[in-house]
């Protein structure tokens, strides 16, 4: 069996832990690694071609996009054109279907496939919730997350001028309401209160309940640590009270990190195109042979 | 729009619920109800069509089998060679594999979809167990059932000679191992113990310490609520210690028909062939506009 050749783009948070996936998965190999710059190279990338340019690594199968959510859509754009499938955690929940109408046209046109938004939430929680829907097609889903570090929310902070480094921790509040606390390590002169407001007026922040305090050492408080804790309470036909629970306690990047190699597998099997999770039969996500898979799975 | 007509095959517990389920549906129409006999019809089926033969129908899109799971292969194999969909909630953990290469070779050789095992487990459960697998590939997803009523073991007890009624109960005993409590109404003079016997040498009960008693009525101690409670902790690339539990507590028949009806549903975007719930995405178990759903849901 021939393996995946995947080219790793970024090398933050999620591209180490896709790194580790990676080597982990028996049907994947690695053609290397996308950064902006090749000098500071980390231990690590030494047995890896680490270029600027993915055209550098020759044969690319699937590239998994580990940039910050707003420059996916200009690399994702970029290799679907030039023939290699992308994988992201696109996770802007009011833009996924934009996003995907844009991909997909590309997609068909060169004949690759983009799944996008495919980390744990939009991505894998997507998945539960729809299968739920399925299940109680009347009620009220409440996707309550934390208390965890949002990696969106913080690569967010972070793009704001004043702010040298930030930590947004998604707080539950109960039926899917969140705060959002947000610290931050200022620039020599920044303030606080135009660095507030720039972040308050975001979109990813505008709709909850917002604080931002400035402390001394962000790397102090960071743990990458997070939660999920989603209710369902609905109807199936018509018999009323019908209850669904779904709960993880997980790594933040190392969850996103494995589902986007997942995502990266089933990308070789659709046809062109550009799908979110919920449009993926979970079974492609799996390695391995499928009668063995619903052997053991089902 | 035109609707999917759909026909309900058995009437009993999940039969019934079927009903229910279709009726709230807004892309079904009932086609009618396959009966062994057509005397003493409930009231409720009254505005249907109830046959003792599919044909008499007309045309069917979709037949939902509600019939015991071991005449599940007889009718999908008449329905589908006949231009029917099938979906059944057919429930031998082992015997699926087998099951889905039978059906499949049918359904291609006459242009047909049949969605088997689509109840909760296997069904719902089967997509959160492989999307747990996808998410931390190393690690151990235990099932945990019960308390409650399983209908296909009731079958099964009410099938052997000497039983007049029966109830086959549940209980979780943690890390994926159960009890069956089994209750049965005796047929005059029957032996208990040789009742006792067919029960626990059969494939449904061989594996799982079984309990068999009398009881003067199985109609007093019945309810039909159940309870899954699944975890797994898990690896992610290399991060140990993931975590993931699903918490259901359901009206056992309410949620087997419901997503009996998302599966018939999903048959009817399929190409030709054979398929279990984790080769389904789950956006075709809904109804509506896909952009809409993905807006909501992913």
């Amino acid at each position: 069996m021939s393996k995946t050749k995947a080219a790793i783009v970024g090398y933050g948070n999620i591209g180490r832990f896709v790194l580790e996936a990676l080597l982990e998965a028996p049907d994947f190999e690695i053609a290397g690694v996308v950064r902006r710059k090749v000098t500071d190279i980390p231990a690590e990338l030494a047995p890896y071609k680490v270029v600027t340019d993915i055209k550098e690594l020759g044969h690319v199968d699937v590239a998994i996009l580990c940039t910050p959510t707003r420059e996916v859509e200009k690399y994702a754009a970029e290799y679907l054109a030039a023939g290699i499938n992308t994988v992201d955690s696109y996770d802007i929940h009011s833009s996924i279907v934009e996003l995907r109408s844009g991909l997909d046209k590309i997609a068909r046109d060169h004949g690759t496939v983009a799944v996008i938004s495919a980390g744990w939430d939009p991505g894998s929680d997507s998945v539960v919730r729809a299968l739920l829907q399925a299940a109680a097609p009347k009620g009220i889903t409440y996707t309550n997350f934390g208390p965890g570090m949002s990696m969106g929310h913080t690569v967010c902070v972070k793009s704001k001028p004043g702010v040298k480094n930030a930590l947004s921790m998604t707080i539950p509040l109960g039926t899917g309401i969140h705060r959002r606390m947000v610290y931050v390590e200022l620039e020599e002169g920044a303030s606080l209160d135009q660095v507030a407001k720039a972040v308050k007026e975001d979109p990813y922040f505008a709709s909850d309940e917002t604080h931002v305090m400035a402390v001394k050492s962000v790397d102090d408080v960071k743990d990458m640590g997070h939660g999920v804790n989603m209710v369902r309470k609905g109807v199936s036909g018509n018999t009323q009270n019908q209850r669904f629970e779904f709960n993880m306690s997980i790594n933040n990047p190392a969850l996103t990190a494995q589902i986007l190699v997942a995502a990266a597998r089933a990308s070789m099997l659709r046809n062109p195109g550009a799908y979110t999770m919920i449009e993926i039969p979970v079974i492609d996500l799996l390695p391995g042979d499928r009668e063995e898979l619903i052997r053991h799975l089902v």
